[in-house]
This record gives structure tokens, sequence and C-alpha cells, in this order.
């Protein structure tokens, strides 16, 4: 690199099946426009055969020029790729119900500067938590699913998501469940946060049921969201140890910290684009 | 104390309903008998209002002494009661079947004192461990199932448990389901190592289906055995973090090493008169 | 306990010289004023022989009139205790420099009512904070040490702790050095956190030494305040695993989130009365 | 590949200065040899610009003819290499003095086939674990310090890595000081086990000294040796928790019980090749 010269930082990801020399023709096209690697990882997951990759490299030509000489590189592989500008925020959109701990902590952590998201708006169908949010200057849209129904409640969603350029939704507990329609159609694109580790208790009051059953740890799982309701492909999971001591609600205040730490985790993965999905299952890139 | 006097160590436990004064009238009792408390420990469950102790004494006085006065305090409150030397170690039947790692941790811990039992013997159905075992001048013992039948090696292990005055028996990936009746009869003294955190995956191969559902996560359980398989009072888990790139056989190894850290840590507990049963669930007193 | 009838939940703690019946009289006490043991933990240290004890328990005769019976049963041990309300929350002054991520962490849990304790006021020698620490409806004290000194300043803050009743003081991430005097007549009531478990890398930088030295490891150490920096009695301290991957930004920022969680920890341990100093050590009933 | 056709699998590792071109150069010689990678971890150290790179890659061509089309991209790079079968297992020694957990821990591990390595000796300054290392059918060497000097048990040590074709030691508790001369000539090959994190308490008894600093936390070091004492690039660290209720000799066994789990892991990490020295630091490919 000559002194002086300004460095485009690029995130490139891949995925298709897999095949020979695919990482050969990554790094090609990135010796062709002159870059350096600064990180590589890459998974061939081997049931499926299907290959996913992320490499992280810093160029003097232009995020349209590097683009071009992957192309070349890689097309006869018919690969989904994406690339972007390493400093470029993902924007995201929160959609929380009353409870604020998750809220809080996306927040914290943004404003913090050690989540690299920027929360466009925070979308509630309830109005406890509009001070909160306003009080952090962010944009508060309440959407009364009661007043105005799901599907138009879901259709401004979407709007907004185009309106907005939004790269993804934060379920950050929202106790809402999402159509059909609409996880397919921001398939990969909604995190949600589940209370509790998976497989886990079925049904209302996980807690409770956790405290009668004398469990020993108790955990969260953040997961993508499809129409399968707590199904989705995990992303991050995390326990705490308790003992017999700690009481229904208890278990509730350990899992609010254990959600919001867990829900943060998965934000960061997803903002780094180090999650990909194969399946059932995700590949992260830690 | 008077100095060069010999000090006698116990352990005393003791359960029942909660009413005021239990405390009391032990703590009396320990000072009749010129004792003084090295540990002690104490809960009330919410639930039931079932209340259980457990204290450590040194004495001047025998065991027996110190037993009469316990009991002319306490027999009031109709209490389930335990009194041992804190240097007697519990008497422990091993029974597996054919992998290892389990009975391997426990001979390796309590070959180096760090485990307060005394392995008595160790009991399969099948062969393969018996050099093993050997080779720790342990007595061997071979329970034909197959020939012989469950109900007859139940019995045979019913005699041996009363022969041998053993304490309690440890499941170290024992693949065979005991009768109800056996298992009631020895109720609260049957520890098992199941592999996965409770709720899990239900049936065959789980860490099969912890692989296809993509967890982060995998745990062990320790539990009590009781007619409901798998379905006892739990006594310890742990966990470990796993990621995408690990297989269905090296899910297996890893569980493998959190299986052989929660059996011990759980027999250790039982060994120190650490745990007690409350209905489905276990107070521990770590 | 009568039905209906108000029951008072009293914490009582105790601290003297381990000698026979102290238990004894703490629950002849309680039975005395027809109270009912909640949580009860105790301990002796085997080296200094000095006994602590924790008692909750539920009553229906008043504060004082329990009082009574507990001296009147306790004098002759010459212990010292504290008997509190367990709903009255002990409050606290929090000082800071300019950093904000432990400030952050005990507003987000004191408002979410996971913290029992009272922030009276948040004080700094600096202002970078004052906006934060009011948006949240806190009293914010500037206290410019360059300008007064930190002799005025001291003196100031000991008025403070007077005049507004302060239980404790939390440095949360305080860049200035308390005079011997000051640590001293506030021994035991000023927790810090500090960026390091210890022992850990002396002087300047301390996450670039453990960057430089390679280490797998990063942890954070609360302790309470004495003259000898760094060396008062170790409260709580966790450490997580970083990878060679990580930059010194990167340890900084790992290293934040340690720290916010342990000083929360052990603010948490501190407004429950579960700390007792022991010489150069601390007892923590957990 | 040709179904049925033998698939070779290798581990491939470079290091050199980071410059344009080196991955690529690897995938071509790959391509070329009809390889397919199973793994792939890089990184390049900011500091000093050195690049390190572990390959796993399956191949139809011979061990040999791999290397050729590796040399013929890669010599220009000037790269220290290595390349070996994925099946091939390293051989160790494993040199002890009284202590048996590590030692114990690595036979438990090696003949559970979860430890990839071949303990071919054990040796040791003492006889107490002869018996133990000839119950596991392997052959133990009494190499008496005392009697014959530590000159001329070096150079044993030497003559029977040379013979052995020993690939690295392991000093499993082993309470000798190795001479400066003996380090530098088996540098990044001898693997030791330190009682305590780094930095940690200096000079002797360090669990008595975290006992009478009342740490919360106590850990072990992995650590290359090299003749600066406990001062060499460290390959894994781990801690336990632990309370004011354990004494010293707790400490102890506490600590034997990271120990052996941190060395553990540290020699699998090794046998797997994927520890890389840079500097006084390693980067270690998970």
């Amino acid at each position: 690199m000559t002194p002086g010269e300004p460095q485009l930082d690029l995130i490139f990801t891949l995925q298709c099946q897999d095949q020979p020399g695919i990482v050969h023709a990554v790094t090609s096209a990135i010796l062709a426009c002159g870059g350096n690697i600064i990180e590589n990882q890459q998974f061939t997951d081997p049931e499926s055969n299907f290959f996913v990759m992320r490499t992280r490299f810093a160029t003097q030509v232009g995020k349209v020029e590097a683009e071009n000489f992957l192309n070349v590189e890689l097309h006869k592989f018919h690969p989904t790729t994406s690339l972007r500008e390493y400093s470029q925020k993902k924007r995201a959109l929160v959609l929380v119900t009353t409870e604020s701990h998750c809220l809080r902590e996306l927040l914290f952590l943004s404003e913090l500067e050690e989540l690299p998201i920027e929360i466009v708006s925070v979308v509630s169908n309830q109005l406890h938590l509009k001070g909160l949010v306003e009080s952090h200057q962010i944009n508060f849209i309440h959407l009364p699913l009661a007043t105005i129904g799901k599907e138009m409640a879901e259709k401004d969603l979407l709007k907004l998501v185009a309106d907005e350029k939004i790269d993804f939704l934060i379920l950050a507990r929202y106790m809402q469940i999402l159509s059909e329609n609409f996880c397919n159609k921001l398939s990969g694109q909604i995190i949600n946060i589940h209370h509790s580790f998976l497989p886990g208790f079925k049904g209302a009051k996980p807690y409770h049921q956790a405290h009668a059953r004398g469990v020993k740890i108790i955990g969260a799982t953040a997961h993508f969201v499809t129409p399968d309701l707590d199904e989705g492909p995990i992303i991050e999971q995390d326990v705490a140890h308790v003992s017999h001591a700690v009481s229904p609600e208890d278990l509730i205040a350990i899992g609010r910290d254990i959600e919001r730490r867990v829900l943060a985790k998965a934000v960061r993965l997803y903002a780094e684009d180090r999650i990909f999905v194969v399946g059932q299952r995700t590949i992260i890139f830690n």
C-alpha cells in the first residue's frame, strides 16, 4: 500500500454449493484489486455440502470496482454474495411491548459505540416505553394492533422497512406473533429472544415450570424468526446456574439478565455479518 | 475445648415441617454436648413449608451421646434425622455397561482422595470394563441380565446392598432401566447421569438431535432415579458451548466430558450429605 | 402467625469472636419475638476464629422490640450487630469521572427494580455525565477537584454523606485517589471497581499490558477501598476468555462489560447485607 | 472425487511475513492437487505483520506430491511450513515428579481416544508414579537428577527426543527447572502447566497467598517453556470461582482440577497443530 493513500475496509460474504476453487477465486479477485485480507473464515457444512465464507479485506480500489473483480472470478459458482463497507452500520428496527430490559441494553451498547447498529426507530403495540425511547432521542412509533389489526400493522411495518432501508428487525421482548407471510418476507432478517434455551419448557410461564422442575440451570436463546414459532435457526444461547433458593420471580429476574446479554450478542454477530443460515442451523464466524 | 482432647467431627441433617424453634432446639443440643458449630445451613421451601438443615459440629462427647442430646431437644418436631462422623466415607456401588468415562472419573477422584466415597464394587451387565476395574484393585461383579433376567439381577443387587452396607448406587452410564419396585426400595439412593440437560431432546440419539437443531449449548444432568425415567429430582447440571463446526461425534465427546464432571459433582454432594429431596426438587447446600 | 396480621421482614447481622452459644442465643431471641427464620447463614473464619452471621426473619413484633430481644440474649458476646427492615433500600452516592458504563448499569438495574439501592446523587469531578444523570431524574453534583482542591472536595463529600444519611459510596470508574483519612473514615463503605483481576498488571494501561503478554483471560475486581490502593478486601471478581484476535481496544471494551457486571454484583451483595470484612478478606453470603 | 478412491487428509501450516497473495498461492496449490479444503484459518498479527495459516484439506495425490505443489507456489514467500497426515498422532514425552493428577488426565484422555497423542514414555526424577504408569502399559523412565546431575539428565532427555522422534514434551507438574540451553533447543516444543493465572502470585505457595488475599477466582495457565521461568507464551488459561469458605487445601484441590483440564486442552491444541507462536504471544486456531 502506498503510504498516505486511503484504504477501503470491506466485508464480503459468499454462500453456495461447495466445489473446488471458490477460495482461490475470491483470493484472486482480492489480489487483482490490490487488496489485503484482514479476516477470513469459511466453512463447509458436511451434510448439505453448502459452503459459506466471510472475508474482510482492505483495498485501494472503490467498492464498485472490487465488486466487479469479485463477480468476474465468482460468477461461475452462482453464489449469493454481499459486499459492504466495514464502517457502514446496519439499520435496525426494534420491536417491543412493555418490558424494557432488552431495549435498554441495545440503547446502552449502541450509545457506548459498542454495538455497530443504527436504531432507526422503536415500534411498540403499547405506549409504556415511549418516554424511555424518546429520552434517547430515538423515534418511537406506536402501532396499536388492537385498533388497526395485525394485517394493517404488518403492512405498515413492511412499508417502514422499505422506506427506511431497514436491514433487520429485533424483537426485544415483542409479545406478538408475526404472520407467516411477514416472517417469510423478512426471512433471516428478524431476530427474536426466547426466554429459555431450546428445547425448553413449552407453553406459558416457562420460569414457573423450570422452578417446579427444580432445574439448576436456566437459559435464553436468540434465534431467527420463522413461521414455526420458536423453531427458527438458533444464533446464540447462554445460561446461568441457579439454586433451590431462588423463587420463580428470581428466575424471571435472572432470566432478564441472560436475555439482554444473549440478544445483544446475537445482534452484534448479525451487525458484523457473522451469521449464515444453512437449513435449520446457523454458521457463526466468531 | 481442653487442649489435647480428641474432638469428634459430626454431620447432622434434619428434615421436617417448618415450625418455630427447630434451629433453637438443634443449637441447644449442640451447646449441651459442648459442641461447636463448624458449618450450618438451612432452608425452608416456601411452597411446602418443609424445613431442611445440615449442621457440622465438633464435640468432645461421643456420637451416641450427641445423638441423645439431639433427640431430647428435637423429638417433638418428629423430624427425619441423620448423624455420622465426617471422616466416615459413604459406601458406593457403581453400575456400568460398556462406556468407561464416568467410571474412570470416579476412580480417578477417589484414588486422589478428592471424592470421599468408598467404591465397594463395580457391577456390570457386560464384561468390557472388568480389566479396568480390577487394575484399580476393585471388585468387579458381572450380572449378565440377558442370562439371569432383570428380576433376579435386581434381587442380587438388593442383597449386595444389604450385605455390603451400601449407602448409594451410582449409575455411571448404566444403560438398563431399573424396575419400579427397585427404584422405590432405594428411593433417594440412586444417582444417574443423563446425557442432556432437562428438559431436553426426548428419545434416542440426543446428540444427533441437538446437532440437527443447531443448538449452541449442550449439557448433562445428574439426578435421582425414580420410576419415571429421567424425571427424578435434579441434583446438578452443567453445559458447554458448542459451535456449528462440531459433528454429532464431537458432541458426544464433549458430552462425555460434561457427563463425568457433573456426575462426580453430584456424587461429591451426596457423599457430603448436602442433598435433600423435597417433592420433585432438591435442596443443595453447597 | 395469626392470619391477616402484618409481618415485619428483618435482616440481622452479627460479628464477634466465635464462642459456644451464639447461634443458640440468636434463635432464642427470634423465638422470643415469635419470629420465623427465612434465611440464615453463618461462618467462622478458622484463622482468626471470628464469627459472622446473617439472619433474615419475619416477626409480628416491632423492630425496636426485636432489637431488645436480641440485645438481651447477645450482649454477653459483645458483638457488632445491625438490624434493618428488608424493604428499606440502602442509600448510595455514586462517584464518576467521565466513563459512563458502570454508572449506566447501576441506573439501569435500579430503575428496573433489580438492585435494591437508592442512588441519592451522582458526584463527579467532571461535567461529562451531567446530562445522562439528570435525564434519569437524579441529582448531579459537580465537585471540581482542580479548582477546590482534594481536601475541600472530601470535606464536602463527608458532609454530604452525613446530611443525606448515605450508607455507602460506589466508585463507578472514579479516577481519583482518595486520601487515607477519607478511606479510614468510611472504611468498609466504599466499593471500587478495578479493571483487572487481582493480583494483576500493575501500573498504567493494564489492558495494553495484558495484550502484550498474550493472556487468554481478562477480568475485573470489585473491592472495598482502603488507603492501600487496589489492595482492599475483594468482594467479587469475574473474567472473560479472550483470543489472540482481540486488540487492546477490544480488550478495553470487553473489560467494560466485565466491570459493569462485577460492580453491579458487588453493589447488590452490599445492598443485601451479604458482605462481612474479616481482616483482609470478605465473607460473602450468597 | 471419484467414488471409492482413497483420500489423504492433510494438515498444512504456514508462517511468514504478511504480503499479498499468500492465501491465493496456497489455494492454487490445493486446487492443483485436486484437493478440497476442509478447514482453513488465518491471522495476521497487526503489530508484527506476521501471517499464520492452518489449512486442512483432502486430496487424492500423495503427501510428497502435495508438498511439491505447495512448495512451487509458496517458495517466493520464504515461509516456515509443515505438512502432515491428520491421522498421524504427535509423539509426546511426559515429565512428572510426584503429583499424578495431570498425568492421569493425559492417560485417561488418550486411552479414551479423546486426545490424539501417543505417550511414548513418562520420565520422572522420582519413583512415585512408576506403578501408575506401568499399569497403563507405558514405559517409565527414572532420571534420578540428584544422582546423575541435571546436565546429564538433560543430555539423556535430548537423546531420547532424538531417538524416539519425540514431537513435544509435556511438563505435567514436573517440579524441576530446565536449563536455558535445553529450553532453547526445544523452543516451542515444551508445554508446562502453571498453578496460577498469569500474572499471578509470585514465589512459593501461590494457593496460600491467594487464600490470604481473599481472591474469589483462582486459575491455571498452560504455556510454552522458555528460559524465563513462567514467562513463556500463554496457550490456555482457565479459572474457577471460589468462596471464603475454602481453605488453602481446598484451593489446592480445586487448582488441581483446573490444572489437569487446562493442560489437557493445551496438549490437544498442540496435537492438532492449532498453536502458533508470534513473539511473546500465541495465535490459537480453535
